[in-house]
């Protein structure tokens, strides 16, 4: 390929649009050509975010005035129910679109409207979006025009589920159970109380213990795999006084005469991005920190018959939002799917 | 009460030994007199924890120069396999003893053995030694001369759950499963690599999943109150990159037309350190940081039949140790339990 | 005492006002009878901070509704620039007042309209008011009707500086360099992007070099003291990723044949809530943590005549804000100083 | 190039080991062969750090094992003491090397015998290592054998003052202040009390203010610049309750009409890894985490003639450390000073 792929972004003063354009700066194939951001349009992305000093010479541009449709790819990095205003023009002139935002998520649209709280703008438009959940749409994401990047939530508690559910192994009418942590990056960049390090630091809390988003969107991943296992499912989320990281505690059920651990080493077996550890292992989540990585092990629940403990680790911010926007990027775009990802974690 | 009780602390020179001397500064029944060390002999205690400075004028001396049969009662904040040996001695003498380390807890000799991976010193003790659990076992307590301090994730678990069972409305067959995360104190102040802020700050992961020494401890508090249920605890415990806090959440397969709310509100309708919160609140770690509190919520499963998320949370130091440890002398003294104990939290 | 004082706290929703209750919680000669907050009126004190539950059994007021005129004291724990409307009629009714704010921090009204950008709304009380940095003014206090609270920043570089300062064993015409570090609960409770977590973790910086606030209240307090010296002050502050405390770092040119810590004890020799460390000690914040203290500690810079490197810690909640206003209290009302100030800093 | 330089690494457990894997496993001219740890023979590197999984498919041999004479490039991320032991066989060999202790930083003998507190073991080599400060040394680390890299408290305080003093900016017998901060990684990854995240967490504190192994070194460094200027160097070392992040901020005295901004911008005109940021900004650590990059601001001190304020930054474990190396190693074999080190820092 000798021209780079030009990439537009939308609302790129939030994390995950800071973490596109880390990533997007080492990536060989692509060049972001375009950042818009309403509140600080004329500021350079430069002096906004200094940690990108000497590597960015763009300003921030509102999005009238972007010129967006001259861009290859938009990574749309906006709150919920911006994406879905812009779509429909976008993919109209050929602008191809990945959407780390939950509009084109869910599709069942009285299910998102519910839990959104909106009336849908591009209805029409969400059962042409491909959910991005690379390791399982890899051939639909190919020819996507229109990308819903998955949750960080669906993204750490699906992929370890995928393979024992394809292989039809849980225990029907059994509770699913996921116990999942999150670091407070996951809460966005904006202003709020809760998200304050006097509030989130040295403190640990559920929340979201009555319904959260995410469900719905795990649901529906993990609903056509084997029959209504999915109804069983029990989402708590909880935070955790650290920047990024994710973690997902999962109880199941199997049927009698499983090995869930060989399932998902075979399942994975070409995934460079899924890792299934050793037995008896414990992922912590520092191991996959900047990272484009899922880190996966199996254990036996102690003297119970077929009840078995997963852990799954990903970084919120990459393998949870802009690392999977990537990786979407370069299947669309016939690339390897590793390009641009393949730094190692930052440890310590 | 005109004279004080006097206190020894054995040990005082980790977490549980420096937060005792914190609690009994302010205690207006009990004076400290005697506090060992043996690597520190010699060493004034307001020196080795500036913390203290001002407060206490006592010198960290041996165990054999102390004198502890001189005191009423004697704490124990030692490693495992300390307090079972100086125990026989002491009680012989006279003198009263909480024991915060686990070499009382178990009853079962073998049991004890297997997973502390030594021989009991004094087995003969086992028997008589009350489980401090305060709310379960007041009344032994109140005449005990040797107490067993419950360890944190017992403490933590082991509360919500109590009601539940005395009222013998979990489900049989179904799996309990407690899925719990400790603030890094509970590793206690000796130097170790895991738990270096570099190593366990910024950071997530599950730990002890093939098993844990609390898991026996848990089972047996639970054992006596609704037959075979505890056989089916799931007992998972997790770090959190902060100093103090513990919370437990719960999945429970409760009977129908149960309401865990009333009962856990009647249970604890005159216990000043259980606060149960209202419908669709989460505690937070910090709410109870620093207090010998332990705030329990309840919720329904959202879309499950019959299945409760519990929360729960302490101060692993506090009613996870020492807060407890104080809790159990006030109720062997025979003072009001709440002496001494009912300093707010400290918030942020 | 048989009656307690009745005490009101506007704007009790933010960190200083929730360090005041807890403060207050245990004093044994005031009571919290009115607690204001025009955002969470009808709010319980104890939903608003479940800290605080089973302490509290008061409701959020609006400030009107409050009946503040009954109290004999009432703190304002509230934004700049609110004291100041209020103070008039509080104090013709008889109420005594402490403001925590900055409103009648300076007496210099052109200085404080220049740094906090309005103009001052009772002038004519910033007279009257004294400035309550106990340790100097311990005797005006006792006589106040209102006091301004000293600021976190002033009362932990002025308190090692005084008895130097008083002593006048500072060289003229030299550099007298603050350096000063603070945990991010001293930028409020105030939802901001600069205080999240991800913001504020894991990051450490200087702000307000070019100019801060509490510039010229120090140089107020220090230049009655040695003449000009306080002049060359500079005072640079940065952000500490932890929620609780202060650590100042002077550096000192003193007069030859200067023995600052002999000066400092002998200053100090009454005073309960500065300690004085040991030669060749180091303060850490965490020793004061949720404690009115100060340490403070002198060492000669190596290899230098008469330079000298001075450190200082405070909670800046505590010495540096709500326990510094009840010791204000404790002297308005002729109370002990220390009363309801004496417990042990939390550690760890 | 067409064959890779062939690099060994001995003590690679660290910090600054991990490090150096983790940059690299990026570096298109640098192939790792070889790693020896002494405890850790056997495991494979992956098992050990499971954050390189699927990167190094190496396992640790002991030194005796390793054929580090096979290397083109040996790294010493070893504690003091143990590179001056190996260096003269491995010169003599033929083998550069890279050491990242002290063991050859300082040309002085007795000096370093004196604060590193033990006999120096290649005395001969010292005065053919070179220092290995880039920006001022890059003509003869193109040519030497054995680079002594240089400390992270050096590196932060050297490189914003290089350029004054070359210019001979300071006053003359004025005191020269750096106050220091340093994140926790800085004291290594060996099990020791102080850096336990439940001691150095939520905590703040100065250590060594009554000298500091890095105040030769320091002052070695700037002492050929202007005559006797870094005698009046004062250098105060404060612990950060984060991982990662040195950030210095120095008091300057410097003579009339000096823009320091000014000549700073000019002699790092063509140095890719320092960054002057525009006046009035203040470096933060963050942006520089995990990036090889030193950041500096300037601003004069308010009120003050030829008092300045400098603040600089870096990540002490990349240009404080493994970074540095890295561009040492780039330097010596000949390849442009950034190969390996443009990524972006990670921010969150």
């Amino acid at each position: 390929m000798t021209t780079k792929i030009k990439i537009g972004i939308v609302g790129a003063t939030g994390y995950t649009g800071v973490e596109l354009l880390r990533l997007l700066s080492s990536h060989p194939n692509a060049e972001v050509t375009t950042v818009t951001s309403r509140s600080e349009a004329g500021i350079a992305v430069a002096d906004y975010f200094p940690s990108l000093r000497s590597i960015y010479d763009l300003a921030f541009q509102t999005p009238e005035d972007a010129g967006l449709d001259h861009c290859d790819l938009v990574f749309f990095a906006t709150p919920n129910g911006v994406a879905m205003k812009e779509a429909p023009s976008l993919i109209e002139k050929g602008v191809r679109m990945i959407d780390l935002s939950a509009d084109f998520r869910i599709r069942d649209i009285p299910t998102w409207e519910k839990w959104y709280k909106m009336a849908h703008a591009a209805p029409q438009l969400v059962s042409q979006a491909v959910y991005g959940l690379c390791e399982l749409y890899k051939d639909d994401i190919a020819k996507a025009k229109l990308v819903a990047n998955p949750g960080c939530y669906p993204t750490c508690v699906s992929l370890p589920l995928l393979p024992l559910l394809q292989a039809g192994r849980l225990k029907a009418n059994a509770p699913l159970i996921a116990d999942c942590k999150s670091g407070v990056s996951g809460a966005g960049r904006k202003a709020s109380t809760h998200a304050l390090l006097c509030e989130a630091g040295d403190n640990f809390k559920a929340y979201g213990v009555s319904g959260h988003r995410h469900l719905p969107e795990i649901r529906q991943t993990l609903s056509g795999l084997q029959n209504h296992v999915s109804d069983g499912l029990i989402f708590v989320p909880h935070l955790v006084p650290m920047i990024r990281g994710m973690h997902a505690t999962l109880y199941l059920h199997l049927q009698e005469h499983t090995d869930p651990e060989a399932l998902l080493r075979e399942y994975y077996r070409d995934s460079p991005f899924v890792d299934i550890l050793p037995s008896g292992s414990t992922p912590e989540t520092r191991s996959v920190r900047g990272a484009n990585l899922c880190r996966i092990s199996v254990q036996k629940a102690p003297d119970q018959d077929d009840v078995w403990i997963v852990l799954s680790v990903i970084d919120n911010l990459v393998k949870g939002a802009a690392g999977q926007a990537v990786q979407n990027m370069n299947i669309m775009f016939g690339l390897p799917e590793t390009t641009g990802l393949t730094n190692a974690p930052l440890m310590p």
